[in-house]
């Protein structure tokens, strides 16, 4: 069945079962919002200590048994040492048709590969994924039943509605106090803030939080409290710091990437986006940096501040905070030392959850607060569809993290690049390989070859008209980017469905096909 | 039936339904957590405003109509303007047949009393109450039906589990953003923080923010968050701040208050509570003020420091933790200025929600990780319980509040008082009008007359044995009271049931009748 999208979907798809066909970004707009009941097996017991003296304890205690759901958050991204901790652990005990519920995995979980390859991990579903041994498993089939790629905001949306069902959620606590208190800022292996798990921490049957930093009780500040927490446990080292803080780039130095960014806040500031109060999201990529810094010099030369920055935070957003040019940040994950020092000790550098930061289910969304969104992409098609789940071999290189949500949200999302990435191969095509972020919500593409302003933004074109912007359509920059040798023909793929692609309200947008030799 | 707390509460109540008999203070210790389902009319639409212009424009969009439950927080206590600014324009639409949910209600609340005369307020239900207008009609039977009386875990748990279900939780906010975040610490009518209304927040249908502080996005701190928040609407004002800060009392002077104040520390240093760590809750009152002064002066001498303080805030608490006599404070209600100025500044001074202060049925509960509470008191019987709710003339004067939760949840838990009240009347009694907390949380009555401990704690009398202290039976100290002069025969009261008293798990542990001329 082909979708609003203009993707076939099945309407069921073994090991994922009946779909919601995808009916656009806004088919699910202002739908109700319905917080499933969540139930523990047992309140506390005065006296009684939820410390356990190692993983193995746990586990004694969580009656353990096949086909359970265990969730882990990525905060610790390539550092994380507790995700395989963990589930070596279970699988050592024989559990076996296990879904892995992270909300994301890197190649640092390479070690579970064989037990995705034997059937032991039988179902795996996240919002972000690196490159690396597992990514590539599953889109060479090896994972028994589809990985379901969510947005942050669909997986925080379905673990609270109830869709997605955590039996144990398992939380790397960087500080944690005996009660279970924890924090993300402070410790050893500081990764900033737990954002992404905090759905979890609140529904899932049992809570563990797992800490190398046992700090006596009360744990200050308590992103996470105690009242959702079975069992605390400390160990050596929860992860990696060279691998926590690995997700920061610095701002492109190169002049072409710099004039991209530059047309850019040349856009935002003719279509009258650099405003008092603006509020704005960008990546952590040097283009999508460098279009921060551009407008943080729109800002100052204005003698205007900004209202909020939001997202995975770098740097140059604190740098913003401290300068008065931000009001706020709302915080979901800290790339950078900086960022993690920050959200210790900023008081307006404020934490949210995956759901504040992106549900499409609640009465917050931050996302939909967002005046401007710098949306990274792998492809974007002529019908403005971003891919940024399969690279153009069709191998799965990431996943669709807040891209859908911010573009939904903002009132302006924009895709920052160079026309041509390495290959050589252009990042516009005909269709890209995966619809991760539909059209309908992608604005404006920026590119060294000029500017393609989506149709449907009529009153943007009309802004923009007499800018002396350099305006294209889609299809020129497509065309042009086959002028420059993008003579690339897609990936050969198989039927098999490897990954389920959902929207951010749980309908299927796409699906990810085997790749083929 | 005669319950465990001795008891006669009937197996149904008319305007109340079926009984769930008090089994014993622990009797549901440990049982499941159950966080309800909660649902909303609709999630967030990008763009769409929360602001209305007034509570005339909230009230239109909320699909009023008789029969339903309104909540409300008593964060500014003798202060407050929204209750009857709200129930007022509700009670103008001729809605009839309405519950009051309250936190609490005090005498800036008497404008309401007409409405429950006539029965437009049928339904009175709260965890607080001061005196006043509506607690003399509750006494005196004018309320339609009888007055539920919760503890503050109790009624937040009841909000949580389902019990006690809130159509829309109208939420006085000294500080909100057009979205809805908020808090209780910055602005003209800080109070502090918003703890008793969390649970509502997250639980209630609809959910009103109503400031006289309007900031732009993001309010900072989000106490509570946008997520939950349907309508936000700006007031001149939302209380009067000389009665939001009046619940402070002053340490007594008092030589003879001070002498009980000193066995009291004497009592829980010869016990052993007084050591690196202890956590410790005193009310407002002047010589539980004063023990606390007390247990301040001990920790110094020994070059020792406490864990957290707890509950209701005083300055005296803010002192200890600026000194670094305490490393933490949990609050969910700030008595004065210093404290609403700590709460707002000091990063460990930390709001926690009635559920977590108190909840029976939660994973956190801080009040079990009390070490020591020095509970508040109108009577205490031979049998060590305690009724905070009805005077001796029976006439309802105050609700639990968190007496229940932390004589349960502390490791001991002692009333302090002169023997002898105004009257004169001496608080011990054979037996009380109203059994709030039960004896067997209750550790030990501190008086000027002696002390008497609770024969079931036989490790403490054991330990007191050769203390020096004036150890008394409880009996002994009931007897002095007659000889002093207490010939009270106890209220004149009729048969019909005004209030019931449920114990913080949802049972019930006795009744309060009406009182006759």
């Amino acid at each position: 069945m082909i979708n609003a999208a203009g993707r076939d979907v099945p309407e069921f798809i073994e090991g994922y079962g009946k779909t919601i066909p995808y009916r656009g970004a806004f088919a699910c707009s202002g739908r109700p919002t319905v917080i499933a009941e969540a139930r523990r097996p047992g309140s506390a017991v005065r006296g009684e200590s939820k410390l356990c003296a190692d993983i193995d304890e746990v586990l004694d205690k969580l009656d353990l048994h096949d086909g359970m759901t265990f969730s882990f958050h990525h905060h610790l991204r390539n550092g994380d040492y507790v995700t395989n901790m963990v589930m070596l652990a279970i699988i050592r005990r024989g559990i076996k048709d296990i879904h892995l519920a992270s909300t994301g995995l890197f190649a640092c979980n390479d070690p579970l590969v064989p037990y995705i390859e034997d059937g032991t991990i039988s179902r795996i579903s996240l919002s972000t994924i690196g490159q690396g041994g597992i990514a590539r498993a599953i889109s060479s089939g090896k994972l028994k039943n589809p990985c379901v790629f969510y947005s942050h905001g669909g997986r925080a949306c379905a673990v609270e509605n109830g869709r997605l069902h955590i039996d144990v959620a398992f939380i790397a606590a960087p500080s944690a106090d005996p009660e279970g208190n924890m924090n993300g800022c402070i410790g050893k292996s500081a990764c900033g803030c737990l954002s992404y798990n905090h759905a979890d921490a609140q529904h899932a049957d049992r809570v563990v939080a797992i800490t190398d930093n046992l700090v006596p009780y009360p744990c200050c500040p308590a992103e996470i409290s105690e009242n959702f927490v079975d069992y605390v446990v400390a160990v050596d080292s929860i992860g990696d710091p060279a691998g926590i803080v690995s997700g920061a780039t610095q701002i492109t130095t190169d002049e072409k990437r710099l004039a991209v960014a530059g047309m850019c806040a040349e856009l935002l500031d003719k279509a009258g986006y650099i405003r008092e109060g603006i509020n704005f999201q960008t990546g952590a990529g040097g283009i999508s940096l460098a279009v921060a810094a551009k407008i943080r010099e729109r800002l100052i030369a204005k003698n205007i501040r900004g209202g909020f920055g939001s997202g995975g935070i770098t740097s140059y957003f604190v740098d913003m905070l401290h300068e008065g040019l931000l009001r706020a940040l709302w915080d979901v994950q800290c790339f950078d030392q900086p960022s993690i020092d920050s959200v210790a000790n900023d008081p307006a550098h404020m934490v949210m959850s995956g759901s504040h930061y992106g549900s499409p289910e609640n009465k917050g969304c931050v996302a939909n607060k967002l005046d401007v969104m710098i949306l990274g992409a792998f492809e974007v098609d002529t019908d403005y569809n971003i891919n940024v789940i399969t690279g153009s071999n069709g191998v799965i290189m990431s996943a669709a993290g807040g891209n859908p949500d911010t573009a939904a949200g903002a009132r302006i999302s924009i895709v920052v690049s160079m026309l041509m990435k390495k290959g050589p191969t252009c990042f516009i095509k005909k269709a890209v390989n995966t619809v991760t972020t539909p059209g309908e919500t992608v604005d404006a593409v920026v590119t060294d070859y000029g500017i393609a302003v989506n149709p449907l933004r009529t009153d943007l074109l009309e802004a923009l008209k007499d800018s002396g912007l350099p305006l294209v359509t889609i299809e020129e920059l497509q065309k042009k980017g086959e002028e420059l040798g993008d003579v690339y023909g897609g990936p050969r793929l198989g039927e098999r469905i490897v990954g389920v692609v959902e929207y951010r309200d749980g309908s299927v947008i796409d699906v990810v096909r085997e790749v083929v030799k």
